[in-house]
């Protein structure tokens, strides 16, 4: 919902096949993206036409003020616009930014609907709209099972139509290393499940391009020192071997469920720390966002514990506890993080700990009770904030954790300043994050279980604190669900029903008939009938 | 996994194009059809070739004890078969009837694999099978979210290779009658949600014949007196109106929760049960199993009692409370199924009310602790099972009922006949069900909720009772996902991992990139292709 949105029941029609878009920067690649999809999106009902009785919008004039177009988005950036359906005929979009423009965009596209009569129209209209939150972001994980760039990149365009402006790629764990080091290319070679199961450099630079056009920050997270297994495969010399049996059984020996045989990043070893400076340099370096994420959650002592030589490095560091260590390990990757000159993102883990980081540190928020943690986000959330550390709350938002039925409704209720009445500690909730872990989902299971559940905790984090109502927000959820369906997305459904003409796989039903047309094809067919073509073209030619 | 299986380490090789598969059973198309599929299957794996150093089978035999080859699956038809794989470089696969031909050739296609060196192996292997229950049975709602024709025959398609031999089609409810009735098209026309959501009779016999040629048997269910709101849409004479406000507020007014304006069918006209004669004809004739389900679940009596002309009726009848009601309604719908020459299936719910129906009646255990019901399906099945009726177990099998993790252990840890340690009790329970109710899910997400989870419960209907390790079956059923996704099936993962070379989406990706391969391409695609190349050839002909 927009911050402010004024329609009266004045109705226009249009044609998006003939109407002019006027913006007045041109040759930006991220505005003429954004137009050709406002396009495709108001045209994808077949059999529509504009209405002759109405009066028609011809001209969508776009008015950007900030006229920089290369570059990508920031967290600082505005995404602010206002629309107005006017009654000279015009649409006026203004913003701040190009950004402002793609929101603005998106917006205008759902603005447009379908009569019975088969005509598109438009209410008279005016929008004043920014989001609540700076911080918007989805997270996903590449690493307990592999995703396809193509699954990928349909995420981040559903993201887009729900206004998200960041994705967290949790590209690494124990589980795998499909990451494509330039530096290390052995950390893929031999951490990756399989050679099918890597991304190239070229799906990073592909990710990143696609992400930009919607004004998506991709934020990469190489989580260390706990979550490292897949590491090691390949730099065994980075894990600290874990003694299991005591000093008798010898280094590399597991004691389940404490510990495997390696199972945390070494802290005592300089090698430990220049692998990480050459890596991070590398990943700063490919990655145009200002953060990079660090992990650091998760780091069970255990296997620390029971390895004598850390215990000697202990006593030579003068180390009283763990949480020394941890918090030695935390300011040496921090400094290599800033002397590289990036922002970094961290789970809450090191200040559950007492680790003190520095205080540009942004701290996700992921313990909630519901994730078998004792203690309720809210507390979670006091206890960084009391510490001076600005926020994104992700714990309610664990998309991966089903139930059945109407869960949405709980997403949509968490309110993220919710935890205090102090405005000073509200203030550093700078936003939140939908996580979904891959443990049991992959390509085959993880949009319909996306979407439209995320789309609820977009609108929590883009709408203002006081749209709250879930029994309206269930059926613009709803309305959401089959705009997506209809632009290729397989929402699943929140209520009984149906999606008007469209539903999943209608498409399959009507190729399987007498009439096969566009509407069948994805991407994929059409680019190989392009390549086909030009073979032909290059044979015969 | 097989009644009986005796692998050895002896192995052989094949090649599934030229392989012979010699039935002594010529020109029937089920057998015909299963060949097909077991070729293909086997073949799916691109660039694997015979081995050069192993023995070859060459030859596949197939004997079939009865010969018939037309006609329906019926409950009571053998499915066992037995395969061989010997040292005289051939397969023998025998089988009772066609369905155990069909049973064998999943085996065998799942028996195939591919070695590290790309070649086909299969094992010296002796194989006495057949399933353990009679009934293995699929429930799927197509009322509460239509199902494109396409996502059945995908369910239909995967359903064999589960070896389940039931679709049970729970095709209208309140919600949708998407059912195409000749007798009676104002059904459909006016209680399907729109034109776009109604099978047509061709779909309807499209359904049966591919379940046919797969040995699965297609039950409808048209449920009564409850869950009939689009029934009244076209006729509303059927339904009882109720009396939300008292005498003075009159008919077809709603109280809820309690009921709505119209609730249930009226069972005190004759109207009623010459329109269900006329109606249930029809089902009869154009469904070929031997039986129907009738539904009679969820029998609330609250509109009943709130119509007076209902409790003048009841005067009348000398009806003592609404059981008698329920009873003279299944009593008169039972006989008129009788008389049409069906059997016929309901749920439990009769049985709890104390109803008697007849001795034949098949009963389905749905109520359970988990189902928002005081007691576990082992009270439910005791009670139903003490009054002597045959019973299929679906409680604890609900597939909708979504819970984050490994719930395909609670659906594999289930013994149906866990209720009684009474053998002549045991002795009732032909089978099972799992149900996916489609409140929340449609061809977006039912067949990743689908599978592997009810391929858990799938070995438990056909394996031997003694089959009962959850982490030996755990192996299986991942292999099962893998196996079913590279043939089309968006299962879903149930452990971290991957499934070899392929993925879902892989071919998205490969699409996208540089080397477009024929594998890449749905139907929808091929055909388009062909139709462009057809254009082009007529246009520079």
């Amino acid at each position: 919902m927009p911050q402010s949105w004024s329609p009266t029941s004045k109705l226009y029609t249009l044609d998006p096949d003939s109407i002019s878009f006027d913006p007045d920067l041109t040759g930006c690649d991220v505005i003429e993206h954004a137009i050709e999809e406002c396009r495709r999106h108001i045209s994808l009902n077949a059999g529509v036409a504009k209405d002759p009785d109405l009066p028609e919008v011809e001209r969508i004039q776009i008015q950007v003020e900030d006229q920089s177009c290369e570059g990508y988005p920031k967290m600082e950036d505005s995404e602010a616009y206002e629309l107005s359906v006017e009654d000279n005929y015009e649409i006026l979009l203004s913003a701040d930014s190009i950004w402002g423009v793609v929101r603005g965009l998106e917006t205008l596209s759902q603005l447009v609907y379908t009569s019975e009569q088969n005509t598109y129209l438009i209410n008279e209209t005016t929008i004043e709209d920014f989001p609540r939150f700076q911080h918007r972001s989805l997270m996903i994980d590449t690493a307990r099972h592999f995703l396809s760039v193509s699954v990928i990149l349909k995420i981040i365009d559903a993201m887009s139509w729900d206004k998200f402006n960041v994705l967290h790629w949790h590209v690494v764990d124990d589980q795998s290393f499909p990451y494509p080091s330039r530096t290390f290319p052995e950390l893929q070679e031999k951490g990756a499940y399989t050679p099918y199961h890597m991304y190239t450099q070229s799906d990073v630079t592909l990710i990143l391009n696609e992400a930009r056009l919607r004004g998506i920050r991709v934020i990469p997270e190489f989580d260390t020192p706990g979550h490292t297994w897949s590491w090691g495969q390949s730099h065994p010399e980075l894990i600290t071997p874990c003694w299991g049996k005591g000093l008798e059984g010898g280094p590399n020996v597991p004691n389940f469920p404490e510990h495997g045989a390696e199972e945390i990043v070494n802290p005592m070893l300089e090698t430990t720390y220049s692998f990480l400076e050459e890596l991070f340099r590398e990943i700063v370096a490919d990655f145009p966002d200002e953060y990079i994420h660090l992990g650091m959650d998760e780091v069970y002592y255990a296997c620390w514990k029971s390895n004598p030589n850390i215990t000697q490095w202990m006593e030579e560091m003068e180390f009283g506890d763990y949480a020394e260590v941890e918090q030695y390990y935390s300011n040496r990757l921090i400094n290599i993080t800033e002397e590289l000159g990036s922002k970094y993102i961290i789970w809450q883990d090191p200040i559950d700990n007492n680790v003190t980081v520095d205080m540009n540190t942004l701290v996700t928020i992921w313990k909630d009770s519901k994730n078998n943690q004792d203690d309720p986000w809210q507390m979670h959330m006091e206890h960084v904030a009391k510490k001076g550390y600005k926020m994104l709350l992700s714990a309610p938002w664990y998309l991966n954790v089903i139930t059945y039925g109407e869960d949405f409704r709980e997403y949509y209720a968490i309110e993220p300043t919710n935890f205090t009445t102090d405005p000073e500690l509200q203030a550093l909730v700078v936003g939140g994050e939908a996580c979904i872990w891959a443990e049991y989902l992959d390509g085959t299971n993880i949009l319909s279980l996306l979407w439209p559940r995320a789309s609820a905790i977009a609108e929590r984090l883009w709408s203002a604190k006081e749209v709250n109502d879930i029994e309206e927000a269930k059926y613009r959820l709803d309305q959401q669900r089959c705009r997506m369906l209809r632009r290729g997305i397989p929402t699943k459904p929140i209520m009984n029903g149906y999606c008007g003409d469209y539903e999943w796989e209608f498409d399959e039903d009507h190729a399987a008939g007498s009439s096969a047309s566009d509407a069948v094809l994805g991407h994929g067919a059409l680019l190989f009938c392009a390549l086909l073509l030009s073979a032909i073209a290059h044979r015969f030619g």
